[in-house]
């Protein structure tokens, strides 16, 4: 794995795929015992991170996440169960998703709490954007994961464009009023 | 604010306007003195929460996060200002907008680090939900917030059933090629 | 601001302006649910430490705290809120008043908690102390304040001498007390 | 010790003394190492909570603490040592002063970072004030620190009260002004 | 799962697998970057108890842990590895065994950190000890652990009994040097 | 102290005597209110490091740790003890002895938690080992405690040969079934 060829050989799914399991205790949760959002948030980054990190072997840094549902609630005292491998990368940045599940204390039955769509980017130490290897999709699951990261991919892009020309409209649309309350 | 009525009068945008600052600590960081995304999702939520119950003045529950872009790296010993308010209220939950700010060291200018949509639930101590006030919109940015809120909330909910059907046909086809394997 | 000149020209109070909110968790408090007070300080500090950081845009060191008074008690899933701002700065160092409230869970209102006068040093990255600017008070209330906080300067470097003359003449006398033993 | 009247009985300074020893690790301090004053102060106040416990051995509250100074600044990794006593005991409030020392690492010397006095209140699990023994001072040392506890006691009520009258005849100003202002 | 009898039916060893993996962030550290070895520590009791809970879906409590070697340093920034497994069961307790590797940051091999043999006690909600299921060992490797268990925990009652002696017999000798000493 | 010989002059059991105590937050606990295992074995490490770092002033850190058993249970609120001294240095490392205590609330009377036996190693800032001074046993207790750690070293030393020789065992039996199966 020493020469730079090798570093960016295509790697697999399974390579990235990472595990966290963590005991929710008293200071992660609210008045009624219930783990905290941003908590949850918190234990889903640190996962997908691990994944991307696995994937790249470089420093990783949160870039975006896609829209989080949080289905089941999470109560002090549970196990919470979190899961994540690298669906897809793109020259410095990856698409990572992960899935989080509580086991039911009594049933040791998994009940889904909420799954993600996060993308990381690679960095040296400096913080700048380095290139990561491709992935190489085998099962059909990852085939059909590696080919939504590249439609989820696409929708960021044109929302994000969409975002920017919804603001410049705004402030143009600012500036002629603010322009023609002064000639007024 | 005793009565029932009065508890569910139309409330003010301004009411539910928070605002939280953090000097941004070495535990919250990554070896680069980056702060980690997880813990910036963590000050969201809060901050987000602190809205929430200002214009419920019930226990809230974090629903779902719309997708969150990182534009601007934050290191260790900056200072972090979020903003939040109530952009709109649904009978039991409410849309929370969360915008975030790094303050530069030298220059005290206000660079954009992250905006986020929330959804909070409204309960009650045992968990159940409960209705929430309606807002009242009074400015013409309040005005835009409330109409772009019920936009997103009918997005929400088109995607929500577009991934449950998603779900269904798949399950669907797994059994046909199951029992199409059996069969054979 | 990046001429030398600049950097030390007089500021004004608002731009030191700081403000925090806290929502109080689990482990903040003791066993009855109360904040405990040295948390309360620390959030103190934090605020504090803001408001001089933004008036000398420098490092920043705690280096005393006045009297301060809890008056009121704050609870598990309290919001906290915190206020300061500089009142003066002196050379090197800078008086900072923060002031505390709780909000009413449900009424909103705000309830004292406490007040807190405090000196920060301005250090460089050695730890070297640093000139600041000076304040430029400009309402009635600045103006009090930036009175009061030479007064207070005054008392407490009396305070401080009449504490290193008290610590000396009973050094001086234990002194004499074992001569006198040795002797008898 | 399980009658009313022994639970009263006057007790021994020696039974409240407490100390603390904390190595500072990297989230206790600033960018530049520095234990944060903060932190320090939440450290006194813990320390000062065990000794108010241990001559009360009921919960304590924090009610005041009077103007302290750092001297010493304390580094990551350092050794902090803190001290203390209940002074004095009123009724329902004891007086307690902690001292705090950092050792320095190579010659193990103590050198002297701060000394406060805090006030703490006595109360049951319903957070009322309850009484609390006497304290019986039997060294000399004992007894100046018992004598000095009912004067900073004396000076804190004057205190508080010309800030009481202060903010009266600065609410009363306030008000002829008002008033002024209207009929002018 | 619900009668009784199937509650405490024998279950595998597989059932009580549990895996966690932390990322070392600075605040788990030393000034050097070394994971402090009472945090690992701690890590390894989380992991361990993830893996009692799971065999006896009831509250647990640490009750021992065996002698511990920290073969390998782990630094800030490296992911930490740990899996556990109940070896057997002994009416009231679990000896649960958890074993620990550092992934190697660039080559992702992984280093042996330290293994460890733990003892954990089933309690109910008032903490009295409940019975627990017995252990099925299925692999060879499973069996070879359930028989060292039993060896295990004979080693430790004889240490156990052996240090009660010798405490007693340091005791007695004791006395008898204050009783000679006395009537000397 | 400065010269290289007086650093390695024999050093005093008293001159590392070190001594926390902790005050149990709820975020140390388990949801029955109980302290972590974790959490005691980590103040049990920051305790005896400490009596480490006072004996040899370079860095140390944690190289194993004896068998311990939890006798007594501490719960949210209690105040723990601890207290630690080196009994014997060898070469680079030191055995340290760990006692901790929980102090009854309302008749301060102190209950036996746990005694631990932990081995530190002196790195310098390269993480190298580096030689330690002798200890100097001066009461009967200290000579008796001096001893027993030479004979807790051996025996830990045999452990460590006998697991070795097992694994290698082990191994070789697997290396020669494979083989067997191959050729059968």
């Amino acid at each position: 794995m020493s020469s730079p060829e090798s570093r960016m050989a295509p790697r697999l799914v399974a390579d990235s795929e990472s595990e966290m399991t963590e005991i929710i205790l008293p200071n992660d949760a609210n008045l009624l015992g219930n783990l905290l959002g941003g908590r949850l948030m918190h234990f889903i980054d640190l996962t997908g991170a691990m994944a991307a990190f696995r994937h790249s072997r470089t420093y990783v840094v949160t870039a975006a996440m896609d829209h989080i549902d949080f289905i089941q609630p999470v109560k002090v005292g549970d196990l919470l169960i979190l899961k994540s491998r690298v669906n897809r990368a793109f020259n410095t940045s990856m698409e990572v998703g992960v899935k989080v599940w509580v086991e039911h204390p009594q049933t040791a039955v998994l009940l889904h709490v909420a799954s993600a769509y996060l993308v990381f980017v690679a960095v040296d130490q400096n913080g700048r954007r380095v290139r990561v290897p491709e992935i190489q999709p085998v099962t059909a699951d990852e085939q059909r994961r590696y080919e939504g990261a590249l439609r989820r991919r696409e929708y960021r892009e044109a929302e994000s464009a969409r975002r920017r020309q919804a603001k410049q409209a705004f402030a143009a649309q600012k500036e002629m009023e603010t322009s023609a309350a002064k000639q007024g």
